[in-house]
C-alpha cells in the first residue's frame, strides 16, 4: 500500500483532523478564496519522519507500559561533550555584557567558523572559508538551494534516499503528480531516479541515466548506508561534467565513513572520499551540503553548512553562488550565534575535534553490533561499515510499512521503512545506531527472539 | 537612480567580482548547462541591508579613523537580560549530561514555548499552542509562508514596507519584472503597492486597493514607524474578508506599540492593537509572524514564531495550518533548542518579561531622543512613538540613496535610504533607535550640527 493510502487510513483510525474541513460546520463564508498551491497537493502524505513520530505515538498510547526503542528517526541521542556546550553556554553568557553582546552576525556564518570548515573538513581540497556557507542544517539548505534553483530545473536522486531532495521540489513546482499505481511505489513524474540496489552495489548504472539539471547524490547514502569509493565518484563527476548537470553532494554522514585504500593500484576501488571535493574537477560541477548533526549531535542545537565554488557557473556564466548568497541573505538570516560558538569549538581544538570523533566511534561500534546481530540471524544486511545506518531486508517479499508495523508491534522497536525513502527502498527497513549502546543491545536482544 | 544602477555603479568602484565570469579566464567547457534561474535574475541589486552593510565597508576604508555609528540596520545593540542568557547556558550544559540531552525536537517548536506565546502574547485572543509555529525569526518565515503560497497567488504590500515580503516573491516567480524606468521605482509588475504616505497617515486607501490572495502588512510599520489604530486594522481585517484574502500580518516591532485608547468612544481611533487577532474576525484571514529579535536582543540567537488559526482556510476548505505545517516539516526542522530555551525565560516568569520590557523602554526613549532631535531642527519627521524606527525627510526633492551618502560621508552616521523600502519611500531615511544611548546622543549631537 503506497504511503499516502497508508496516511489517510491512519488518520481516520486515529480521528486526526481531515485535509478537508467538512462543509456542513463550516460555511463557505469562513473560507478564504485564494486557491491552494497545487504543487503543495501534489505532496504525498506527511513528511516521512512526522509519520513515524506519529505511529510511534499511536503505539505507545495501545500500550502505554511497554519500553520503545528508538532505531527510527537518525536522531542523535549521546551527551554532547562539554567542551562544545561550554562554549555555547560562555558565548550566551556574554551576550548579557556590553562587551560580548552581539546582534546580527553575517548571514553566511561567523569567519572563524567558515575557515575551520574549509581548514579542517576540506584539508588541501582548495576549498576558501568565503566558499563556505554556515545554516541552521543540511535540510534546510536542501530547501533553500531548490528555492534558487527554481522550477524549471530538472532533478535526479538516488533511489532509495533522504526524502528532502524529492519533497523540496514538488512544493518548488520541479515534478508532475505522483503516481497513484501500487506498482510505481508513488514515483513523481519528471524525476529521474536513479536505482541503488545491492545488484548494483549501491551505484547507479549511470549510462542509464538519464541527463538532468540537478543530481542529489548523498553517500555515505541515507538509508542504504553505502559509501561511494573513489572510482564511483569520479564516474559521478565525470558523469556531470559531460552532461553539464550540478551535483549536489549530501556529505551529512562523512564522519562516519572509514576511508580505507592505501593509494595503491586499487585505490579507486577501496578508499572512500569523505568530500566530494576530494575528486578532480569537482569545483566546477558540485555543491556540498553538510551538517553538525550527525557529527556531533546538534541534531537539536541546529547547525550545518553548504560549499558553493567560485567556479560553478550556469550556462549564462553566472556564479552560482552569487544567486545563492542572494538567497541566504533574503530568505535566512544566519544561524544561531549561539549554535555557531559550539560548531567552532567542534573544529577549533584537537581537544574539541577528538571528543566529537569519540562520539562517533560509539555510534559506530554500535552500528557494528547491529550488523552483526542481523547476519547471526542469516538476514540480508547492508551498511554499518560507514554510516550509521544499516538496511536489512528482513522478510524477503513482503512490503517495509509491514514490516515496521510488525517489528514494533511484536518488539516495541522503531525502525524505518525503506520505503518511505523512495520505491527503491521497498522490502527493505532501515535500523539506526543512534541510541545508547544498553538500549541497542536490548534492541538487538529483542529483535534476536523475535526473529530467530 | 534605482538602486539596482547603484549596485553595478559601486560594484564597478569597488572592483567586486562581477555577475558573469568573463568568458576570456573561462571557456565554456567550465560552465554547467544548467539554466539560472529567471526569478533570482528579476532581482534587483543585492538585499537592501546587504548593500548597506557594504558601503558600510567601504566608507570605514575611506575613513579609517572615523567612528562610524550605526543608526542603520535594525540590529540591537543592548545586552540581553541574564535570566534569559542563563537559561540559555544551563540548556547548553545540560546537553552534555545523558539526562539533559535532547536531539530533534518538535519541528513545530517546543510544547511549553508554545503555550507561553499563546498565553502571555495572545491573551484572551482565543491562540491555542498548536496554532504556534515557533521559527528561526520572521525573515525565514516568509521565504517558507511565500514557498507555501507558491508561485500563482497574487499578493500586496504596503509601499514602504521591509523588502523581504517583495523579494521572497520574485523568487517564488509571484511577478514580473522589475520596472526599468527611474520613475516607478523599481516596481515589479504584478505587485499591488499600497501608498503609506504622510498624505494618508500612512495608511492605505483601502476603496483604491486591488484585491489580491496575500496582503502582507507590517504594523508597526517598518520603515515608517506608524502603528495602525484598532480602526485601521477593522478595515483590514473587514477589507480581507470580503476579497476573500489572507493577511501576513508581521507584528515583529509590537513590544514597541504604545496601546493608547481607553476603551471608550473614539477608542477605535487612539487605541493600537498589537496583535491581528485583537480584531474580531481575524482568525479566518490571518497569520500573524512575530519575532524575538527586536524584543529581547535575539537578532543573532534567531527566534520567531508564526500564528496559523485552524480557521484559515483555503478556497477548497483545505486548512492553510495543514499546509504551513508540512512545508515546516520538510523545509525547515526546528529553532534551535538553545534559542527556544532563551525564548521561554523571556516568557515563563514575571522577572523574565520586566527584564526584556526594560530594555525595549530604552530603545523607546533612545527613538523620543531622535525625534527630539529632527522637531528641533525644523525637520519632517513620523514614527517614534510606536516603534525604534523614525522615519524623516530631511531634505524635500532629494533622493533618498543620495541623502543617505551625505549623511555618512558628512556624520559618519548609517541610516538606510527609505526607497529601499519601496518607490513609496522616496525622499525619506529611516534612522534607527538601536543603539547605546551615548552613541545615539553622540549620532544626534553629529546630525545637529550638519544639519542646523
Amino acid at each position: 500500500m503506497p504511503t499516502n493510502m497508508i496516511s489517510k487510513v491512519l488518520e481516520k483510525q486515529a480521528g486526526l483532523p481531515l485535509d478537508v474541513a467538512p462543509p456542513a460546520k463550516k460555511g463557505p463564508a469562513s473560507r478564504t478564496s485564494v486557491l491552494r498551491n497545487p504543487n503543495m497537493e501534489k505532496l504525498q502524505n506527511s513528511y516521512l519522519f512526522a509519520e513515524i513520530s506519529m505511529r510511534r505515538e499511536a503505539h505507545q498510547k495501545k500500550y502505554p507500559e511497554a519500553k520503545v526503542i528508538s532505531l527510527g528517526i537518525g536522531d542523535t541521542t549521546q551527551p554532547i561533550p562539554s567542551i562544545v556546550t561550554s562554549a555555547m553556554a560562555e558565548y550566551a553568557h556574554a551576550l548579557s555584557t556590553p562587551e560580548g553582546y552581539q546582534g546580527y552576525g553575517p548571514e553566511q556564518g561567523q569567519q572563524s567558523l567558515r575557515k575551520a570548515i574549509a581548514d579542517v573538513v576540506y584539508p588541501n581540497m582548495g576549498i576558501r572559508d568565503t566558499e563556505v556557507f554556515i545554516s541552521d542544517g543540511a535540510q534546510c539548505d536542501i530547501a533553500r538551494l531548490q528555492m534558487m534553483f527554481g522550477r524549471d530545473v530538472t532533478i535526479a536522486v538516488q533511489d532509495p534516499t533522504f526524502p528532502g531532495y524529492v519533497d523540496n521540489g514538488v512544493i518548488m513546482g520541479q515534478t508532475g503528480a505522483a503516481a497513484a499505481d501500487e506498482e510505481s511505489g508513488g514515483r513523481y513524474a519528471g524525476i529521474e531516479y536513479m536505482r541503488c540496489a545491492p545488484e548494483n552495489g549501491f551505484f547507479p548504472d549511470l549510462s542509464r541515466v538519464r541527463r538532468t539539471d540537478i543530481i542529489f547524490f548523498c553517500s555515505p547514502n541515507n538509508p542504504t548506508g553505502h559509501a561511494a569509493s573513489r572510482g564511483q565518484l569520479r564516474q559521478l563527476v565525470d558523469f556531470a561534467r559531460r552532461n553539464g548537470s550540478i551535483i549536489v553532494f549530501d556529505s551529512a554522514y562523512a564522519s562516519y565513513v572509514s576511508p580505507g585504500g592505501d593509494g595503491g593500484e586499487d585505490d579507486d576501488k577501496h578508499s572512500k572520499p569523505r568530500s566530494i571535493y576530494e575528486v578532480p574537477g569537482a569545483r566546477e560541477v558540485a555543491i556540498e551540503i553538510s551538517s553538525f548533526s550527525k557529527f556531533a549531535g546538534f541534531t537539536g542545537v541546529r547547525l550545518g553548512w553548504a560549499v558553493v565554488p567560485d567556479e560553478l557557473l550556469y550556462a549564462d556564466g553566472t556564479r552560482v553562488a552569487r544567486d545563492f548568497d542572494r538567497v541566504v541573505t533574503t530568505c535566512f538570516n544566519g544561524a544561531s550565534s549561539v549554535a555557531q560558538a559550539g560548531g567552532l569549538a567542534c573544529l577549533a581544538t584537537a581537544e574539541g575535534r577528538d571528543a566529537v570523533a569519540h562520539v562517533v566511534a560509539g555510534y559506530k561500534e554500535n552500528a557494528r553490533v547491529l550488523v552483526a546481530t542481523f547476519q547471526a540471524l542469516g538476514k540480508e544486511v547492508h551498511g554499518g561499515d560507514d554510516s550509521p545506518y544499516v538496511w536489512v531486508r528482513l522478510f524477503p517479499g513482503r512490503r517495509s510499512w509491514d514490516v515496521f508495523a510488525e517489528i514494533l508491534e511484536k518488539t516495541h522497536v522503531i525502525t524505518v521503512p525503506g520505503s518511505g525513502f523512495g520505491p527503491g527502498g521497498e522490502g527493505f527497513v532501515r535500523v539506526s545506531a543512534f541510541n545508547s549502546k544498553d538500549r541497542l543491545v536490548e534492541a538487538c536482544a529483542r529483535l534476536t527472539t523475535f526473529l530467530a
